[in-house]
């Protein structure tokens, strides 16, 4: 069902110096199925991430921010699925630190140094005894060319995995940036997304890190929503190696800024999969909001028009009942509104104007923009230079299908 | 499909002195169906209302709000289904005004005292001459006791017609209050529902009819919601004839008070109902936060939880993943929320506590319970003393197919 979004080719995805990867096939919920990933990183790596704003936070984020927090530095990153490890209350930390544990026995470095995360159904213990003995299969297999692999072990109700690479010059050197990332419900991330892995062999200090991190996230996993269902699970982690030699880039040098946009660009194509990817999804809709007074009123009027059930089975039906836009950029919260400022276009078709379909438009023309598997909808509100941009997918009855069914 | 809602019994609708009712086939979208409603008011009738605040508001809406302005008088109303007339810029409220005109000349009164109501598609023409052409069948078939084909005459995708009446004795008077309402799509009332009218033979000044207006909005109307979305048309309307005679009811008097919580009690009934029969529901689902800080925050969380896709899903599948609800209460935006302090409840079940899974909660009494067709959230935030609620329907393959299909 993914829109335009096909399996990446193992060759497309450099491995990044300083960083292999391990899967496993654990049984964590049902057997023969990748659902363990291990990521194996070497000494000096700095690491930095964001996570979910929800405060039903998981365990494993509580965990993996602690141990961030101790020092920008981690040797290990495990992976589960099949269990969110979220609403577990004091009993689900524990069992995040006994797969810390034993990932740190495993690769030979302290529990300090290993960041968990785990996806699945919510308020079910985590099956800590599985996990620890799936590990020895995942350290056995780690490698660097295993990216494809990784974006395999991490899916849950994703339908094609997640990988990009990218390569760029920067100050003389060839830089990699590789990440993977999966969706595909519960997804409308706040400072991060379900789940998203980049690593650069790029030298990086921490602080740099986290300007990158910053920047990326902003325009690429905080731009997407499926369902507007914020996760528990919520994280994007940048790992910098700095196995390309040499010292740390420096922050606004041209060297930083190329890695800086390449980062931000595998970041908005793997967020842009989730959505391609989104449950159910067989259209894939670009919401541009331009001309707001401020880049949080963009955002409000298109997420407004991104989650409303209405404009999302309109999509899916290819009916161009264009009023529905209206309804939802009317509702959005912005109080002084002028309507007859505002001009819709559904990609290059103007649609409404002066407060009312505008008279050139026609039916027909709504109606071929709509049977697109891509569509982009332009509001433009008159009042001021602000945009914003955000990405999402249509509601169709499997999406329905597959939530109402999903634990079964 | 709808949810523990019968048609209502013609006997069980009192007439109200001073109200008549008559329903036309206007073949305004498609014919042989009733879509068309005048209602007659008596000279002396105070009436008042409150509107949707969606900024793309209908023309009728933009006509009506006008014609309150004018006195708090009106003569009579006019409610078309088949065409919303929204999004329609100036031609719109030219055609509403035409409405006017017309009803005004059919019954012998002020265009000024006519107020206009519209439902159905939104950015497309209000055909004004079937409307007209269809007024003289509406006015023939005025009668006191045509509240039952009323409540049909102003059904869109409503599949039963939502009416009901109250009788209370006050000041040694039986005073009468009959309502009709519709849905039941895009069903998320800001200040007011999609379209709800409501007639009592008190008397009343027109300060005590907008005091009891706000107080029933508050309790009914304003705590619903089906999929999210603010229409363009809503309107709650109060007509209080005072065919009943002796003077107006005086605020805060026990006769007053007693007719302030019929209506209160009428209009949360049609807000029921509308969920009730909102489109695709196989449930309703009361949405119950308490011990909040305010009431705004108690239903910031309560809408979290009732417009969550997943958990909608999952209650439509029957099935008990209810770590759902607790990530729709960590994204409700409370960013001072104490999970630990959280208790939650399905009916009388406690599913969790203490940032988890409640020891004693077996997933047996979670399946129990969300196999009933009606089905109460209870969230018990532990931050002070506050609650509101909600009531909301779960989302099925049916809301998709309707709303796919709505416009074919």
């Amino acid at each position: 069902m993914a829109v335009n979004l096909a399996r990446p080719e193992a060759a497309s995805l450099h491995p990044v110096a300083g960083v292999r990867l391990g899967v496993a096939q654990a049984g964590i919920k049902k057997p023969g199925r990748k659902d363990l990933l291990v990521v194996a990183l070497d000494p000096g790596t700095v690491v930095t991430g964001v996570f979910t704003r929800n405060r039903f936070c998981a365990a494993p984020v509580v965990v993996a921010k602690e141990h961030l927090a101790a020092g920008p530095g981690a040797r290990a990153l495990v992976v589960n699925t099949g269990n969110a490890n979220a609403g577990t209350g004091g009993d689900g930390i524990a069992r995040a630190r006994k797969v810390c544990d034993a990932v740190a026995a495993q690769l030979g470095c302290r529990p300090a140094d290993v960041l968990p995360f785990s996806t699945g159904v919510i308020m079910e213990p985590l099956p800590v005894e599985r996990i620890v003995a799936g590990l020895p299969q995942a350290a056995a297999a780690l490698r660097p060319d295993a990216w494809l692999d990784a974006a395999e072990g991490i899916m849950t109700t994703d339908t094609v995995p997640k990988a990009r690479s990218a390569r760029v010059q920067a100050g003389g050197r060839t830089l990699t940036v590789t990440g993977i990332a999966k969706g595909a419900g519960m997804i409308r991330p706040d400072m991060a997304t379900m789940l998203g892995f980049l690593a650069t062999d790029a030298p990086l200090t921490p602080a740099g890190a986290r300007a990158i991190v910053a920047h990326a996230t902003e325009r690429s996993f905080n731009c997407i929503t499926v369902d507007g269902d914020t996760s528990t699970n919520d994280a994007f982690i940048l790992m910098a190696t700095g196995a390309a030699g040499g010292p740390a880039l420096e922050a606004a040098s041209p060297a930083f800024d190329a890695l800086r946009d390449a980062v931000t660009e595998v970041a908005a194509w793997l967020a842009q999969a989730i959505v391609r990817d989104g449950e159910g999804a067989t259209k894939f809709i670009t919401v541009s909001v331009e001309r707001a007074r401020s880049v949080d009123e963009g955002r409000r009027v298109a997420y407004a028009i991104a989650h409303s059930p209405l404009v999302k089975t309109a999509f899916f039906a290819s009916d161009p009942n264009l009023g529905r836009l209206l309804a939802a950029i009317g509702y959005a919260g912005v109080d002084d509104l002028d309507v007859e400022q505002v001009r819709l276009y559904l990609d290059d078709v103007l649609v409404a104007a002066d407060g009312g379909r505008h008279p050139a438009y026609r039916e027909a023309d709504g109606q071929r923009v709509m049977q697109q598997p891509e569509i982009t909808v332009r509001a433009v509100l008159g009042r001021g230079e602000a945009r914003a941009t955000v990405w999402t997918c249509d509601l169709s009855y499997d999406y329905v299908k597959i939530n109402a069914e999903y634990r079964t």
